[in-house]
């Protein structure tokens, strides 16, 4: 364990959540002094050189570290992903169109909801009965479909899309929290979002990668701000962006690529989840929450076979620093978020909880 | 002047712009470490109680600042002013309602074409033909109207309204460039909006304050996320709010409350004005761009009587540290920014420039 993880908290809150210990100490410095301005990032202007080469770069990066040729543009916007539920439908989706969606828990069923204002929305499949603990497959996409929505990985519920399916309706993917964090074929995808505070930076940007070929095409009136174009016309940079939030994704993308970027991100990021898990299937004391098959690797739902163990458990978290372990009230017992920045120390001290939880409770 | 001012560049630039000395080195240690949390701000729950707080506290700051009553609201969203454009019409304006407008500049500008979007528009007054250069007066306002939007303060020209019209129909004012600058008549506005990054705080938050009993009278459908009425509910975290912009703009709120509150920063903000002003009236070499009653106490726009000479007078402000003085393309010249957190001493060194400016070209 390094100096960082020794003085710190093991943080697996499921966002805003754990960011780059190097990274942070960049954000710092920047606040104090950004690249010799002698001024604060925080008070510069967004149309300044030294500030339009971090966005330049927030933008190169994510090309780089998902593959994206010429069709795609990366936009740095606001409003988190429950933004793009209405706007991802307001720049595709005629109002006689069909968008498809597929229902895997809490975020799906939002994006549903906003999708119908501007459309006909056909659900394809759904886990809902299931209190959304496995991922739906088999089911048939119609060939004339505008698009098929997904969300990638449910944080609420710990279920992953583990793969995409083989169609040539274009995917629009909620990624918020899985995004970085995997190789993806691009060549499957209209749109990808995701709101920052996961897997990317802080909370207050929204990356969006669309292929710029889907525009213009529902007819309908938009709003300026609302326009996808509008952004892509401008780079981000129509009105002020969220400049210290963009400064801090790009910091933790610039990470990402110096660790190997994303296919070793998803090694590592197996690594970690194979830990816990095995964990949790040999433990006693505890269970999964979800299908074996569909467990997410950034969320780890779980629980204690003896409910009314669970404060202790929680106590004990608490004494070894780990925090941000209790499950989402639609779910219950526990969730351990353990996105790219989570290091294998950190998985391992709540495994370790775990085991000694379980053998004085033996 | 203080170690800061010496050590620091002397921050005139539109916006984003200067925040206080004390409010970056607390923004600084909140991500090394906040409120003992042993985690940075950055990576921590929205929902944890620490940073509930920071939000509760930003919404009284507001009202108390500000003298709200119980009829508003106080929210923080995001998607900056430019949002607003078209957020107040889809929330307020019925499709055959009239909405009126004051055009006094870019943002005027801008707020009508999106407003078109939604109902009718009027456009009461203008001064677009004379480039933005004063604010108009004595137009009549249609007791009918929905609304009457105005710019409380032209970011780009350099004007600002130093009275608002005495009328029954509710104002609704983009106020990003002077808000907390000057003590209001709240009972006047429907609506008051900014964009954080000039008077509150960096870029990544906007403040909406809303006089909720404006809302739900459009009969119009809207996106969840675009309905005021959803983020009321809510306390402004219907879904992860922009944290870091918002704790940073709320420190700057407590920084205006422990030095006086917005009365004491009027008094201050017009001894920096006329400090500014009073050299570029008296001083050979320059002029001013606006008319002198309309003068904003913000952003003081200015040019060179021979404006061959404006290069190597901008050469001076380099050499003394002072930045971002060059004007707005569509003006020229020069503007200097000087809200709140810009110091008396900071506008002095500027003076200082200009007189020795002038006395080595006599």
């Amino acid at each position: 364990m390094n100096t960082v993880i020794t003085k710190k908290k093991h943080n697996f809150f499921a966002g805003p959540a754990i960011l780059p210990a190097s990274v942070l100490k960049q954000a710092t410095a920047a606040i104090e002094d950004f690249a010799g301005m002698g001024l604060s990032i925080l008070e510069i202007s967004h149309r300044s050189k030294q500030f339009v080469s971090v966005v330049d770069e927030a933008v190169s990066l994510t090309k780089e570290l998902l593959g994206l040729d010429d069709n795609y543009e990366v936009l740095f916007l606001t409003g988190g992903a429950s933004s793009q539920f209405y706007m991802v439908p307001m720049n595709l989706l005629p109002q006689d169109g069909t968008a498809c969606y597929i229902n895997t828990g809490t975020w799906s069923d939002k994006a549903i909801k906003e999708a119908k204002l501007f459309g006909n929305v056909n659900v394809l499949a759904s886990s809902k009965e299931s209190n959304y603990t496995s991922i739906p497959k088999g089911y048939e996409i119609p060939a004339d479909a505008t698009y098929l929505h997904m969300t990638s990985n449910n944080t609420v519920f710990g279920t992953q899309h583990h793969a995409f399916p083989e169609t040539n309706v274009p995917l629009v993917c909620d990624m918020s929290s899985d995004i970085f964090s995997r190789p993806i074929d691009i060549s499957k995808f209209g749109i990808i979002y995701c709101g920052a505070q996961k897997n990317m930076g802080p909370a207050g940007v929204t990356l969006v990668i669309v292929n710029k070929n889907l525009l213009g095409k529902t007819g309908r009136p938009i709003p300026t701000m609302l326009d996808y174009n509008t952004h892509i016309a401008k780079g981000s940079m129509f009105n002020t962006p969220p400049a210290f939030p963009i400064y801090v994704s790009m910091l933790t993308m610039r990470w990402v690529k110096e660790n190997g970027g994303v296919a070793a991100m998803a090694t590592k990021n197996e690594t970690k989840a194979r830990l816990l898990y095995n964990e949790i299937d040999s433990n006693p004391l505890f269970e999964g929450t979800t299908a074996v098959e569909d467990r997410s690797l950034m969320n780890v739902t779980f629980k204690m076979k003896n409910i009314e163990m669970e404060e202790a458990f929680l106590a004990d978290c608490a004494v070894a620093d780990c925090v941000g372990i209790k499950g989402h009230r639609s779910v219950g017992g526990f969730r351990a978020s353990i996105y790219n920045a989570m290091p294998i120390e950190g998985v391992q001290v709540l495994v370790d909880v775990m085991k000694k939880f379980a053998s004085k409770n033996a």
